[in-house]
């Protein structure tokens, strides 16, 4: 399949008329053809009209049809074969096997909302059957069940091309819910989005669906992505990215005539908690496995740790010294985009010159675009004191806070804003010592973890990647796992229907085999 | 018990500091001791504090002292006895049985909630065991739950003094969730609200619980509602009331430091469909039933029909004189407030002076702050070039909507905002057409109903009272029945904890005997 440099707007391959952008390869500083033309306004119209004309049939469709729909997507996106790996290693400048699993991540994502499509349990269907004959009043029958909100804008980020970008964890969720999805590429990574793109359209196509149920736009500026968050028949937003980019779609989400819900996620510094028996027992090792951390993917994940919290002394100074040592001799790895890479080297001088900050380490210096890692230290005192030095910086720098005690370390995370996750590292002896600041934690963070760091992120039915604002726009949510369908659904009461007017998921003789409640308890049937 | 016109502060009574105002018994016009003073700044302060305070152990109470709690309030409301009947027909101008009514509804909604916190369900709890020999990578053990979002503020309604007020549906179901409540009582029954919430407070006592649990402000301004939705302690908010105020609200939420959502229930005209056999078949018993629907409770419910739309022809005729004649003789009943009633008068004759309008009946006339019902007929063409002919008018008015075919009327459909309720009448033979609306009315309800009339709401699980914007801020969510619980949730995922520090929803041995998901099962243990 060859890139053609074009939106896809429905069933159809339409060349933007807008200002035109190419990707670039961040290793070399080269150019990718083809240009890329911007979605005009006429074709954000003609996406969110055949999104909206195709959304009641879309979701009605059999369960089975929606299932096999994202495992479509799936087959379609491995029969690309390598020339999407190519495309998305050049326009990335991540390593091949990482995008081989990360496009792994991406097809078993899609089939793991295919299953949760046909067990239908996320319809939540609830019947309170009538009692005629109850006194005051009879009571009617009543019978609810989740439906999708509409069409859902979704966002393609900079730092997972494939997992959380045209096809990732939001478009196949917004899909598994029943909603069509209108995306917008990231500029970084256009050819892989185009090349992904046609084979959601090509499923599209494959299974039978309304041609509306996705479209593809591309843009170079902020005009389109600003007018599809704002446009009325888009009824949600899926986005990964920045703070600034987050914050302003959900500005434009909130001053709508109808505002709708924006699922943003943002920004996280992801503190990592050594515990002093952890870090009595195993300081080096640790603080090497911290760096390994620190240092996957150039530091260009949303969980990365930016920030160790520990007690001041001789063992935290091991492990300082191991990580310092670690950090020396890694090699420099290339960053996503120039720009990516502008920002990192701005946000690492500016910690390097912040007067109360020590700069322990550095990695190796690299290339064209390449990350250096970073490793600073600084008081708790001082930390408390500079705001800013909870602020973000995206890539392999993390800054270590020495704490006089534990309740300075206590307060400190009181302090923080919402975050994606919290690594403890614990030794049975620290077990008292975790404990007591676990409702700190749970009142900040998505997700615990122990003995580890947050970075490897599960595509399961347990996992939540997401956390109180600002690490996402609404931490009532997440946006990895089977409970991200949940962001894109509504509940819907039936009363006194007849049978035949009913839904089949509603339907007394239940034809789909749903658990479903009744009365309140658990009737459950597979 | 007396009402001292005291705020309640923790587990005190004291004193507010600003203006005082008193409550108005609308059927006399008279003003009715004690006078209450509005809260400080400082007031609102220490009881955003002891939330706050309260909030770590509460919600880690085990489940049945929380259960106990909330049929504790129940018994202490029931306990105030005719003290309370009489001081909120006083307030309210409702006759004493709806009060007892509501009453009784109240109580048996917090015994629901009762039964939700001790199933367990809405716990959420899923289990996805580790894999420790997987390949490439091993799996983590990760568990999650669904945890309290934090202090919620409470708004109470004027139309429901004790069902959606300082005990309501929005306090049950914080509580239940594990929430503290701040409550911020409606100035139009102040002596209910603070004879009920000394029932919350006398509970929290009587169950042992920390005293910020529960705290009540009184204001005669909006200044300390405002501060309550900006306070950084506050985490969401439950508002019934207007959609100026909702709205209001929500801007405050979105422009915090930290937005938090709004759960407003604001606007709903409940549109009434009468279907063209149905019609044949009972235009008459039709109309009558919908008058008195209509003036159901002077028309003061979010869900009374506003709006029906039907085909034009004889038939409409029938119905039209029929529900005419039976308004003519309703007598008229007192309002809620003086305001209330002023706000009624002026939209009706806003209305009645509308060149697109007809003057159907009025209902008798009344004495004073009492609602002369108010029937009204128009075309669908003028319907939909008067917008404003959509707007709410509280109380018992209604429009009939005369339309020349079901396209024009699927069309007033497609143009309505969103709302709460859509009641369809209809005979087998409507079948058909009914279910080509269902999409349409799917997309903009949040209640579907048959043969009856949205006025009865029924406190149960499967029931929505809820809908898209406006009807309520966030259509995702619902404020009546035992899924509003989960508003007022958030899920947090626990990776590679020990058993000693898990919570004891999420170990291994499932202490409470939960349901739980194991890898996305259902496993049903109750």
């Amino acid at each position: 399949m060859n890139i053609q440099g074009e939106l896809l707007i429905g069933s159809r391959g339409v060349r933007g008329s807008q200002a035109t952008s190419r990707g670039i390869n961040p290793a070399s500083g080269e150019l990718l053809e083809p240009a890329f033309g911007s979605a005009s306004q006429a074709d954000l119209d003609q996406a969110c009209a055949l999104a909206r004309d195709a959304f009641d049939a879309y979701r009605e469709a059999p369960l089975e049809v929606r299932a096999a729909f994202l495992e479509k997507i799936g087959d379609n996106i491995m029969a690309l074969g390598d020339a999407l790996i190519e495309r998305c290693v050049a326009e990335s400048g991540l390593p091949r096997a990482r995008i081989e699993g990360e496009r792994g991540r991406t097809v078993s994502q899609l089939r793991l909302f295919a299953g949760v499509v046909r067990a239908g349990d996320f319809l939540g269907v609830r019947i309170d059957p009538a009692q005629p004959e109850r006194k005051p009043l009879p009571r009617s029958d009543l019978r609810m069940r989740y439906i999708p909100l509409g069409p859902v804008a979704v966002f393609g980020a900079s730092n997972f091309p494939l997992a959380f970008s045209v096809a990732g964890g939001d478009t196949a969720s917004a899909l598994a819910a029943g909603c069509p999805v209108v995306a917008k590429a990231h500029p970084a990574h256009p050819g892989t989005s185009e090349l992904v793109g046609r084979a959601v359209q090509q499923a599209v196509r494959d299974c039978g669906l309304p041609e509306g149920v996705f479209s593809l736009l591309f843009d170079s500026g902020l005009s389109i992505s600003q007018a599809l968050v704002a446009d009325p028949r888009i009824k949600a937003v899926g986005f990964t990215g920045s703070r600034a980019g987050g914050t302003a779609l959900m500005k434009i989400a909130a001053d709508r005539a109808e505002p709708i819900p924006v699922y943003a996620e943002m920004s996280s510094i992801n503190p990592v908690l050594l515990f002093p028996h952890a870090l009595a027992a195993r300081a080096e090792e640790t603080g090497k496995a911290f760096v390994s951390s620190l240092v996957l993917g150039a530091g260009q994940f949303c969980t990365n740790p930016g920030l160790v919290l520990a007690l001041d002394g001789p063992d935290l100074g091991r492990f300082i010294a191991a990580a310092a040592q670690a950090l020396a001799e890694m090699p420099a790895s290339t960053m996503l985009t120039p720009g990516i890479h502008r920002a990192y080297e701005a946000g690492v001088a500016h910690i390097m010159a912040h007067t109360a900050v020590t700069t322990e380490a550095r990695g190796k210096a690299g290339g064209l675009h390449q990350c250096q890692a970073a490793l600073f230290t600084t008081t708790a005192d001082a930390f408390l004191r500079h705001p800013e030095l909870q602020d973000e910086v995206f890539g392999a720098a993390s800054l270590v806070v020495r704490c006089p005690d534990m309740a300075t370390l206590r307060g400190i995370i009181e302090a923080m804003e919402g975050q994606l996750t919290a690594a403890l590292h614990i030794e049975p002896a620290d077990y008292d010592a975790a404990r007591s600041l676990l409702p700190v934690l749970e009142r900040r963070m998505g997700r615990i973890l122990v003995n580890g760091f947050g970075t490897g992120v599960e595509v399961g039915h347990a996992m939540v990647h997401g956390g109180p604002y600002p690490a996402t726009a609404d931490g009532r949510s997440t946006s990895v796992g089977s409970l991200a369908i949940d962001r894109f659904l509504r509940p819907v009461s039936y009363q006194d229907l007849p049978d035949a007017l009913l839904p089949d998921a509603l339907k007394t003789e239940n034809p789909l085999h749903l658990n479903r409640r009744l009365d309140g308890a658990l009737q459950f049937v597979r």
